[in-house]
């Protein structure tokens, strides 16, 4: 059975016969159904019954369902009602506009709207660069979907995809204190993303593309990168790139290798794992081999898909054609962005010495990451149930602070290594072990060292808006 | 000279000589250059100087200059810099997007992020109508414009009118309750604003068009109300009607005289004036000459625009063809949406008795507010400066509350009426006259009136989406 999980934690409202030990009696029923139990409140007390709201976590429906049924298999206990909190904390969405200035009297009208607010429209319209300074667009990003690679679950649709994007927007705020909002669009045609992108371009100072599947996505991403002139970035691409490399770095400290001798096999060749493949040759890594459904991609090979042709181009020198398991044989990283249960035990075993394990497919890795933790030394997953989980929440709001702090205008591979020495050196020498490869998610220290790496970056490759005039007006 | 404006407060930080009568000759010499003092601050006291920071009201750039020279006109006074507070407000924008979850340990990640966002994602994937209830569809609305008729100014583009829609956002939220987001489109091709506004759909349960050109503004509104089923409002048409017959309803008690009884003057045939036209039929109005720049529209004439034809064909059922001048003779009301000083005093002084006019034109009226005063005997304008300003603000907020409460999917003429009769009721009978037909834009009672009996008709006309099915997961 799965593991309950705070995704899927329920409140059961009971009622029950008045009585001294109601409450650890369904405690103790609750949890030998395979509930965990987080709380029990007393809602209602009677004469004859008390009313309590168990709150627990399960596996799935079923599991729900197991749990009240075993309540109620208690003489006289009755579940009266069942509430989700995940549905509940999502009711009216997870974000909302507010005002930064007061609206209280007929003088803050007079400034923050009419007649005021036309000094600063002709201000802009006279100096265009002043838009950064004088409205939203200075710390404003569009998270932009199609809602066609949501998640695991596929091409769910733009309205489906929703509250993926409002909780992206929600952590943008809280870890990297930018303003992103959530831009999902009911069309798939790439022309046409392009075009509404651009038009609506002028409120944001960054594009942040989310969920698109490949490889409509890599063409999206291009085009826009090519006509903005602000920063575009494929969050599933660059994001996960950005962290597993910075993750790459602290387990290569672990096991005292060096990425130009190492071998490294990457399975999944999608959004993510071309991306990946591009920061690891960006970053020295000599021997890369990609796989594919398929196996390897080699130089032997002609593919009609152009970043497969890249990828057979930059990589597999040796131009090794065999199968996935075949390439495990001797090497020395396993990065997986692919899908699950690929390998097994005996595939780990037949690393190199001190192997390290990326295995990254969600929910379920392409090895079980404690038998892949039998003979590989460093093991990361995409789960919070594992050491070492690789999650974007690392990389994206302190890169974008980072690009809005400088202006930013285009993102370098430049700055992605940059965000990634960040993240990686957040975790200290005395901290760096062969469980802890890569900062907590609530690390507090990690947005605010990828921004000042970012902008740092971005301000010595030039990639910034022309300086505002110094305060015309304020 | 022009009014000092709170829309033009400055803050000129000065260096002045230290002595007891310093900040009094200070006040006194921005008074006698016209600037309206509001606060004198000490920031430093030296021995042999102070610094003072003097805020005040001027009424444009060269005040500003005036006012700067008068200070420094005084013995040792330096003036060391000039902050305009309307500016600095503005800085970095005046809005923000803020979570309403909690995302400070795992447990909140689980539930407003993955994994158990993806629950919620299926949810609406298969009930498609569960994102009125579970996103922020409920309670957002896109604000759209192309930049093409901002206030008073223009064709400024969509960057320059970026600060309008914010401002309208902060209003939204402050006045209503309502999630507003600025979408400001690099486009102003009618097609593409379509296009887009229909394709971003998905997250808004309400689009208000604001500041595009007539007459695009009238086929982009025609069409998304046509292809959208979310309520689709052009603000400069619809927001000014409603405001408008509000004020009219209390005019007429104030001159007691019947709508149908009447005979209405209309100057000006673009986005506001066919609105106001409109709403004036539907309730009755049987008497209307609307005049362009050319006179009074009339069956007589063939229109190649629609608009006007259809203006021809539902107003003016005498035939009259002359100036706006000649059609003010005898009138029971003016109403003025159009261009300053089209008319003075003679014209209004040649209205039948108890005139009422309403001069609209921003910032300066058909007519001269104070002149129109000695014959007419209610007078409004859109200014804050003279008594009863037709004020958008009164309607947008309130009506967006009703939409949304009700799950809206079309605006009707009945819900337009019944905002307007909302607004004029907050009026109280022993409050009303010739000075008070329209409540203050801060009367908290206003929004709440407006959205209740927006809802009212909304529901009774059956234009709202299905009702969600009663939780079945919360």
């Amino acid at each position: 059975m799965a593991t309950p999980s705070p995704g899927y934690s329920m409140i059961l409202r009971v009622q029950a016969p008045a009585g001294l030990t109601v409450t650890s009696e369904l405690a103790v029923a609750a949890a030998t159904a395979g509930a965990a139990v987080t709380a029990l409140d007393i809602v209602e007390s009677h004469a004859e019954h008390v009313v309590v709201d168990v709150s627990c976590n399960v596996s799935d429906a079923s599991h729900r369902d197991e749990v009240r049924d075993a309540l109620e298999a208690i003489e006289g206990v009755q579940v009266r009602k069942i509430s989700d909190r995940t549905f509940l904390i999502h009711l009216g969405g997870k974000i909302e506009v507010t005002p930064r200035v007061s609206l209280r009297n007929r003088d803050d009208l007079s400034r923050a709207y009419t007649p005021g607010v036309a000094r600063v429209c002709t201000a802009i319209a006279e100096n265009p660069a002043d838009a950064r300074r004088l409205t939203i667009k200075r710390n404003t990003v569009a998270v932009v979907t199609d809602g066609t690679a949501v998640l695991g679950l596929g091409d769910i649709g733009p309205a489906a995809a929703l509250p993926v994007m409002e909780g992206k927007a929600a952590l943008f705020k809280a870890f990297g204190d930018v303003d992103a909002w959530p831009v999902c669009l009911d069309t798939k045609d790439t022309d046409e993303i392009v075009r509404i992108v651009k038009a609506m371009a002028p409120v944001y100072g960054g594009v942040n593309l989310e969920d698109i599947a490949a490889p409509r996505c890599f063409e999206i991403e291009a085009r826009l990168r090519e006509e903005l002139d602000i920063p575009v970035f494929h969050d599933d691409q660059h994001g996960t790139a950005i962290v597993a490399l910075a993750a790459l770095y602290n387990a290569l400290k672990v096991v005292d290798k060096r990425i130009e001798d190492i071998r490294i096999v990457v399975s999944g060749v999608g959004a993510a794992g071309h991306a990946i493949i591009q920061l690891l040759t960006a970053n020295g890594a000599g021997d890369i081999v990609a796989c594919s459904r398929n196996g390897a991609i080699h130089r032997g090979e002609n593919y009609r898909d152009q970043h497969r042709q890249w990828i057979a181009q930059h990589t597999n020198e040796q131009g090794f054609s065999g199968s996935l398991k075949e390439a495990m044989v001797g090497a020395d990283v396993f990065i997986g962005v692919s899908a699950p249960n690929l390998l097994d035990e005996a595939d780990i075993a037949a690393m190199n010495d001190r192997a390290v394990v990326f295995a990254m497919a969600n929910p379920d890795p392409e090895v079980d990451p404690g038998a892949a933790a039998e003979h590989a030394e460093v093991v990361a997953t995409g789960r919070s149930d594992f050491p070492n989980q690789i999650n974007n929440v690392l990389a994206f709001p302190g890169l974008f602070r980072g690009l809005l702090d400088a202006g930013a205008t285009d993102i370098t591979t430049e700055m992605l290594v940059a965000a990634a020495r960040a993240i990686a050196g957040c975790v200290g020498d005395d901290e760096l072990n062969a469980s802890y490869i890569v900062p907590s998610v609530f690390d507090p220290a990690v947005a605010p060292a990828v921004a000042a790496s970012v902008r740092a970056s971005a301000e010595a490759v030039g990639a910034v808006a022309e300086p505002v005039a110094e305060a015309a007006h304020a």
